[in-house]
């Protein structure tokens, strides 16, 4: 799996790292129980901050999606990832509300809306696709 | 229009104010070249910072959302909201793709979510209708 970072992006760069390994678990591209390199190896590969690298699995561990072990170290959460609760649905439902309100005032269109919502869903379900052969 | 803060929330003060006066626009709670409460008066209204205020009136400022005169005071862009270019659009499906991912991740399936996007979207269809009596 790569890791693609954006330097000129407003969006920091732990997040950044967050949100590539969450795609890359949406994608399958890492498997559950998987072994991710350490921080310090991580840091070293891409060439960024210790601290940045952390700060992107401590929040990943605390949402869920890793495990840190002090011996086995970083791995994809074995157990999977904890579904859907309502905290989160609520929490999402805020988020895409705000992405919403900003594209009735631009005038996206609910259709045109819908219609990237379900182009970008695809691309997962194609890596499901592909796992299963 | 109200302005609801929630203190206990992760998201910052600025983000929140900022977020809805955006709904309030889509909403059409704000109208066109409506004016807003100065800084220093929004701020007293509701017991907040004037620099979070401020922070949150200047990034609507940048976005389009409202025009800041020095004599007029703060008024939502009365030659309307700047509309979707591709840029826009770019940003608005990257934060669309990390929800998604996420979505997958937990298992929240496509038409679950596509669901959840229209049913926020008929919130502001409904304004619409309602401004059209």
């Amino acid at each position: 799996m790569y890791i693609n970072l954006d330097l000129q992006s407003t969006d920091p760069i732990y997040l950044q790292l967050r949100n590539q390994i969450v795609a890359g678990i949406a994608k399958k591209e890492l498997a559950l129980g998987e072994r991710l390199p350490s921080v310090r190896s991580l840091a070293a590969d891409i060439g960024i901050n210790l601290h940045t690298v952390n700060k992107a699995y401590k929040q990943l561990k605390q949402e869920g999606f890793i495990l840190i072990h002090r011996q086995k170290g970083v791995v994809i959460n074995p157990e999977g990832i904890p579904q859907a609760d309502e905290e989160y649905k609520h929490g999402l439902s805020k988020s895409l509300n705000t992405l919403i309100a900003e594209s009735v005032c631009r005038g996206i269109e609910k259709e045109e809306f819908l219609k990237m919502c379900s182009s970008l869903y695809k691309e997962y379900e194609l890596s499901e696709g592909d796992h299963n052969e």
